[in-house]
């Protein structure tokens, strides 16, 4: 293990960190607000860590799979907790496990919160919170590698490590100019959700804080009531639709910038989450319609928000559904494993791997009828490799050991089944609310700081695609020489 | 697809099946019953229906795949209606849908009823209903091959089809002589608990049908509060003790026979699932010695009890379990997925499948390290093919798939997340109670006639493994012309 070059880079990642700081600092300054001061001794702590261990030298420049596993996991620690500190420093969050849990629930575009009273926060803080959904979703990682190109280093390991999805390709050869390309992306749909939402009545703050939780898929509001604060229709429907297309491989705004439509409409992961999100909507708002009657309009704007955000993994809410029908919450709670697109902001699953899984089933069916049949499993024409269908397959499994072993340890602390089931899915699949304990009206602020740091690795565990944080957790991974 | 063959093993299963009515009828005449008329009723309808069946000449005595999955799917619901007859003859379950869901829990070995007063019922209703459990536990077409060898037909295909677990090897080459093996172990295990259970202070009654629950893990009781209407620990560790050793696979009594100890504790599968089994009483029997105290020896009584209980997918219960803490329910909804070893009567997603599935995440876990290194699956020396491997995972899929089905469809009928989900893995588990609406001291009958057709479905798709139902219910099945 080439520690050198490990720490070196979460140098550079650090002081980036310590950049970033700087617009919720202005938003601080601007209202005036004595949080300020907690972001400059952050800003101070954190370069007088990352600027000595980024001019480390080290003896070689090219990084090895498992260094870069220890960079990206190690990264993201490093990042949620100096991330951390300004809501320490201000008092916002007075224990440093709470706000660790809060920073790690922001970058992983999670969204579950310990606070109860949002709305009592500084304003510096809560733009602070909502930024970190936006470094978080489209990967830091990345970002610093597209940011600093110099760091030199084998991005394409880091890049396929931070990455969703089973399948990381490289857009264009160059790692640095996909990185670029994918941020362009999600810097012009930030900018466009901005300008809606303030065309909606919101003022600048606001529509920010809400277009980093709606692109980066985080759903941390800065009101007590999510989303659901706006009555009005028009930013809620702005918010679904832009959850919605934050679900969607970044890839595919690229071939529509190079105006390949052909690619984009024929693209199977895109054509199964849009079937399925249209599906659970209509599922959702009949059933609904049926169950408590009333105005139409709001009744389809509500299902549609709620099917957009629990299965995007944002996790806004404008509506209580855990008063629907037992059917409509079966529906939540299905789309709570299903997540958006590979190389989207979203969480979860992912789609293309629930394609595989359907695949591999149909498959099957035909192998028992002829079991001699070689029958090759294709995505778009393309032949999936036996080592792809493994890794779906293991992912799948692992997700769901995962999530036993959760529900073991969140009933330890006396969590009935359906609230140690759903916290553990809303923490790996990066939702945010889920059921009972800590349903869409509740928060994580209950848990004791042994469940808090267990659901924090799940957060980390589900951003990072399990295994990557995984191995780490394996002692063969430190023991082997290699 | 040659209906010929097919109508003629279904008419030989008919026509065995009434023979096997004879024990119920001598039970129900010993104790003077009216329903004895209601047995006689039976048998003379099916010999009528089964005879002309069973003499029909057919083109050809080789049966294909098709014939085979057609042949044991149709054979186990057409065994399951004339199997209901004496229910709803005799006045016991008054609607025919209640009847034929009793009669599928029995032969499936779930244990699921309808019946809110057990203790109402003629004897020999229940000694019937409680040898459907016997029945179906080790297979009643495999039974039917051993009696009846002279039918002749491929019935290696159909042992494929009937028997739990992903691999079926013949023990000998005769398919004859493996039926007649399995069935003698079956038989030695059946006589021994009897006298175990009458030694107990059981009469002969209560014993054989104790008995046929438990070495079928079936499940059914001729009380109402289950093996907990025995108050005796002697008899309720001998229901232990026998519901593990038939969740073993049946070939291993075939070892021991032979005297090949080393096979035996070799045995991969089965050390997974002794240690699972300990595992978990141990966890339950903390759990509860520290929820709740008292009597050490009963409380390790009963949490024995209801690990082997659940995880051999048996559904006996001594105690109500949901009065337990959330971390002991968390147990017991665990082992709800795991069930017995292949080639056992238990049901379940099996052992051996979770081995597989264990090992998978395993190599996954090189493979991200080393991505080019060839790492084969072994279990006990011997490489896994890729086939199995898919075969194992699709199952896992399926199972899942189907799962998220049963929560729509019961969920649509009003009932909460938790009793949806465990009331659709207890029936496609085999394994009878669950929670909530389905707890351990709730029975069936408050389902809508709907839900329980799609109920005996689910008993039915887990008795025969998924695919071979499953395959039956795609359209493509039928219209291949192969």
């Amino acid at each position: 293990m080439n520690y050198g070059v490990i720490i070196r880079v979460l140098g550079s990642l650090l002081v980036f960190k310590g950049i970033m700081l700087l617009p919720a600092i202005m938003v601080s300054f601007l209202y005036k607000e004595a949080a300020v001061s907690s972001f400059l001794l952050t800003v101070g702590l954190t370069l007088l860590v990352g600027i000595p261990c980024m001019r480390l030298s080290h003896s070689s420049r090219k990084i090895k799979t498992k260094e870069a596993l220890v960079i990206v996991a190690g990264g993201w620690i490093v990042i949620s907790f100096f991330g951390a500190l300004p809501f320490y420093f201000s008092g916002s969050i007075p224990h440093l496990m709470d706000a660790f849990f809060e920073a790690v629930s922001g970058f992983t575009t999670t969204g579950a919160t310990i606070l109860d009273d949002i709305e009592a926060l500084p304003k510096g803080i809560l733009f602070w919170r909502s930024f970190t959904h936006w470094l978080g979703g489209m990967g830091i990682l990345v970002l610093t590698l597209a940011i600093l190109p110099a760091i030199g280093v084998g991005g394409f390991q880091i890049f396929k490590a931070e990455s969703p999805g089973p399948i990381s390709d490289k857009l264009v050869p160059k790692m640095h100019q996909t990185a670029t390309i994918l941020y362009t992306a999600y810097f012009g749909m930030t900018v466009l959700q901005t300008i809606l939402l303030m065309f909606g009545g919101l003022d600048l703050y606001e529509a920010l804080t809400h277009t980093f939780g709606t692109v980066g898929t985080g759903g941390f509001s800065i009101y007590n009531d999510s989303a659901g604060a706006y009555d009005s229709a028009y930013v809620q429907w702005v918010i679904t639709v832009f959850m919605i297309a934050a679900g969607v491989n970044f890839a595919l705004y690229y071939e529509l910038y190079r105006k390949k439509i052909g690619n984009i409409v024929e693209n199977t992961e895109l054509r199964l989450y849009l079937s399925l999100l249209i599906t659970a909507m209509l599922a959702l708002f009949i059933s609904i319609q049926f169950q408590q009657g009333g105005d139409w309009t709001a009744n389809l704007r509500h299902t549609s928000f709620q099917v957009a955000s629990i299965m995007t993994t944002t996790g806004y809410t404008t509506a209580d559904y855990e008063l629907w029908s037992p059917f409509a919450q079966s529906i939540i709670f299905f789309l709570m494993f299903i997540g958006g697109c590979a190389g989207s902001t979203g969480g979860g699953i992912k789609v293309i791997r629930i394609l595989v899984l359907f695949k591999l089933v149909k498959r099957q069916i035909l192998k028992v009828l002829h079991p001699r049949a070689m029958v090759p499993i294709q995505i778009q024409g393309r032949m999936l490799q036996a080592d792809t269908i493994a890794s779906v397959t293991s992912f799948a499994i692992l997700y769901i050991l995962i999530l036993t072993g959760g529900m073991f340890v969140l009933s330890i602390e006396g969590l009935d089944l359906v609230s140690a089931v759903s916290a553990s899915a809303a923490t790996l699949g990066n939702i945010g609310p889920g059921f009972g304990f800590i349903g869409p009206t509740q928060t994580y602020s209950e848990f004791s700081y042994v469940s808090k740091g267990v659901l924090s690795l799940f957060m980390l565990m589900g951003r990072l695609e399990l295994f990557t944080v995984f191995i780490l957790l394996t002692p063969s991974f430190w023991r082997e020489s290699r």
